[in-house]
């Protein structure tokens, strides 16, 4: 077999090839990327896609790379599996102090450890489903109960079997019970429901995938997970009547003035809502406050759990530790990545609320990567430096990205044709292009009509530029800027000066411009 | 909130505790871990648990520390997501060089990279379940073809329905094509289905957990996820019959000697079988050559894919890269993890035969943190230490097995009322007890009927002889030696010596011994 062969994702690298993004990179550090030239120079590029959020402090950030030299050196050890790790306890005390600071309260919320944001969504939804189960089970033995009581009383005559307790009543007691058990045994069948948002994503595990909404990455496999019904961003309306049309009960029984009658209780069949505080891949696209609070609203009324993914928006991009805390949005649970092992290490961890939390959940889930002592060491002194200077990080983050998104605006007012809306919150930022469908270039309009506009703007930027960014995965017109904190004004003006380059050829139609470009290797 | 509150698995740490488990590791090198004990003296103990078979070349082994450094010193990009990544295509050339070696012929396989073991089984479910759509496509579009034809030979009168073809004919062409359709659509409604051996474990996310055997790690989650049948280990009529009772028809029509008739076509049902070739967390279990070659010819015949799960039996910890190459079974697709991180990295691999590869697939799966810059490199270098040399690492590991499980079938034979059997190849052995539950001891009794002797007699050999080892996750009573190959005869020894004590302690039913040794504190 050939040396060449591409054998790790050909397909992909076809594709890379032909928006001209396929280049090596051979150095990184802070927001900028190396590629060696024919000559054995390096040629830095700018980079704005920031690992698709991983890097809130940069490529290779100095005093992780030192931090995590010293903890190889020390031999610290790494797979420890089943015995006390208190570097976790200290993660997860840290996250502790972060959500009460900055969500209020008090409640403690427990930490269970994953390796990568897909996994703790996973762990996060099997551990809704394995309290809903036990949800269940205690509405079945408080119906049991019920119906044990009920008999006693018929028995002992201090009640009698109401009228209106229907047709079974003709039949006794004992008939009544019988469709008591019929019935329930029939409303178990249901299987769980999901709630999340159209424009969400969550991962591309089995189970995480069938919550993330583009459909190109979902509807392949549809048959190996639960079925989870989708909310426009801000429909309120629409989740209410979701709801409404998928809310479970189960019969019960109750003696009220000496009479046995049939009556219903509620069945959980919701498993969890889950939603990012500002869609990532979705296109940016931020929760409301107002949204957030009729989502958590509808969610106790129907005693759903919220799962917040700060996968994405977490870790200070959006001003604060948690983007959910500008909305007031309060999880019942949290999902982290990314940013959390600080560029280098793979590391995550979902979060559950006392009032939600299973103990039991501990010995039922596992990982053996998870909760290692490098990757934990690493995400504690992560939050250290995040946390530093009572959190001149998250300071930084909010003002970088007010610069940032001034530029950005500015550009989009100049081009009004052309740029359709700046949109986000921080260091986390979306520019969407007007769709070019029926662009007078050929060039535009194919790579439109393909999905593929925002991969061919990207190759641009990069090619002519020097600046690496990508469409958003899902909302395909929109470029995403999340660069680190590390971003100063020169960065991004040479943004502004790229962006209106690009910008104007759009306009322009100018395709020998916007084909001529590739100039990388 | 105290600082000692334990937030990251409080209840997991208590069951620890009960088992005198919840030591704290300062220090880890090779085969040994240290805690550091009251004077601040580092107390080894010798570790035959190896991460769960993560640690085939040892704790903090010096080549990957000194190359993860350097990685780090030259700032090498490690989120450098959608470009040109060579070192992933190494690593996939790589490993197609070893199985081509271990298995013969020179088809490719293809890679797709994960993080965790049981993210490359999602990969792998993913893919497969991708190509059963794109094969059941097919299959209707060459139903929609033959219909077709067979309309316009019946318009043309060149053929004529055969009265064969059932109650429809007597509708006419038009009867006989809408019967088709209805109950080809009614057919399709079937979900998939997994095959997977009983004892099998594949990880604990959303979908693989419905692959995992053991019932407390899946029963809560049954609604998540498709449906999994398994096979008892070794009995291929059960598979068989569970394929003849799953197997699914689609309907179809053909013209034979001028008549259109009904026929019947395979409709692909079964998404994958997925075993590993020595059971893990199972108990250590092997199956056997003839069982592999029964199990590829139902699979080739019924034409599902077989994904070998090689997470923990990969790697040369059999005494060959793949274990499968034992026993000659091939294939379609290979999952691998744990060690190719060699101790510090998180990474695995899927592999798919080009046979069955999807190219699509890989602009439908991605991960942040997969195929990344420095676990890829470090996979890399971890595969040249085990080819080094012609594969001096599996020499090592089947030699160093054999003199392992000479020592572990020996204490057995001392113990024949104690130990139960001796299992396993190479470094990945299994040392079984004789259930305690009816035990004379009221501490091995209770230990045994709450399904943790395994971690009792763990405690015990910990607490007194400074081993590290647990049961095997799903066979509480089998005991696991997974050491890496830095294992030497001293160490076999020590092992020798405190088994020997340990099922003295049980065959004694010692209880102030097996309760008088929690010193380690």
């Amino acid at each position: 077999m050939s040396p060449e062969r591409e054998l790790a994702e050909p397909h992909l690298r076809q594709v890379l090839a032909m928006a001209g993004l396929d280049v090596e990179y051979t150095r990184a550090e802070g927001n900028l990327m190396y590629w060696t030239d024919g000559g054995g120079a390096e040629v830095p590029v700018l980079d704005f896609a920031g690992g698709y959020g991983s890097l809130m402090l940069g490529h290779n950030p100095p005093e992780i790379i030192d931090y995590t030299k010293e903890l190889l050196e020390r031999q610290v050890p790494i797979h420890a599996q089943f015995s006390r790790q208190p570097w976790a306890n200290e993660v997860a005390t840290a996250l502790n102090r972060i959500i009460h600071r900055e969500l209020g309260g008090d409640e403690p919320y427990y930490a269970i450890f994953a390796n990568t944001g897909a996994e703790a969504i996973e762990a996060a939804v099997k551990h809704a489903e394995m309290d809903r189960g036990l949800r269940v089970a205690a509405a079945l033995d408080a119906v049991a109960r019920h119906v044990e009581e009920a008999r006693a009383a018929v028995a002992a005559g201090t009640a009698a079997l109401d009228a209106a307790a229907g047709g079974a009543a003709t039949g006794g007691f004992e008939a009544l019970a019988d469709r008591v058990a019929r019935e329930n045994a029939e409303r178990l069948g249901r299987p769980p429901l999901f709630l999340a948002l159209e424009g969400g994503f969550h991962g591309k595990l089995l189970g995480s995938v069938q919550l993330t909404h583009n459909e190109s990455y979902r509807l392949p496999f549809p048959e190996l997970a639960a079925r989870t019904r989708f909310v426009p961003l801000g429909e309120v309306a629409v989740l209410e009547k979701i709801v409404e049309e998928e809310s479970g009960r189960l019969l019960d029984v109750e003696i009220v003035d000496g009479r046995v009658r049939l009556t219903e209780r509620a069945f959980p069949v919701f498993c969890a809502f889950v939603l990012e505080p500002v869609q990532g891949e979705g296109g940016i696209r931020a929760v409301t406050r107002e949204f957030a609070a009729e989502i958590q609203r509808v969610a106790r009324a129907a005693d759903f759990p919220v799962i917040v993914d700060e996968i994405q928006t977490g870790m200070g991009r959006s001003g604060a530790f948690f983007a959910s805390s500008h909305i007031g949005l309060r999880g019942d649970y949290y999902a982290l990545a990314k940013s959390l092992g600080g560029g280098i290490a793979k590391t995550s961890v979902m979060l559950v609320r006392q009032e939600r939390y299973r103990p039991e959940f501990e010995v039922v889930h596992s990982s053996t990567f998870a909760k290692d002592g490098l990757s934990s060491r690493i995400a504690l002194k992560v939050l250290e430096l995040l946390e530093a200077d009572n959190g001149r990080a998250y300071r930084t983050a909010a003002e970088v990205g007010a610069r940032l998104r001034t530029v950005l605006e500015a550009v989009a007012a100049e081009f009004p044709g052309v740029v359709r809306e700046v949109r986000g919150r921080g260091l986390m930022l979306g520019f969407e292009f007007f769709d070019q469908s029926d662009a007078e270039s050929g060039v535009l309009r194919e790579l439109s009509r393909q999905g593929f506009l925002g991969y061919g703007l990207a190759g641009y930027l990069l090619r002519r530029h020097r600046i690496r960014t990508f469409p958003t995965a899902s909302a395909v017109n929109t470029l995403r800027f999340e660069p680190s904190i590390l971003l100063d004004d020169t960065g991004i003006d040479r943004l502004g000066t790229a962006l209106r380059d690009v910008c104007a050829v759009v306009r322009d139609q100018d395709e020998q411009r916007f084909t001529g470009a590739n100039d990388h290797d």
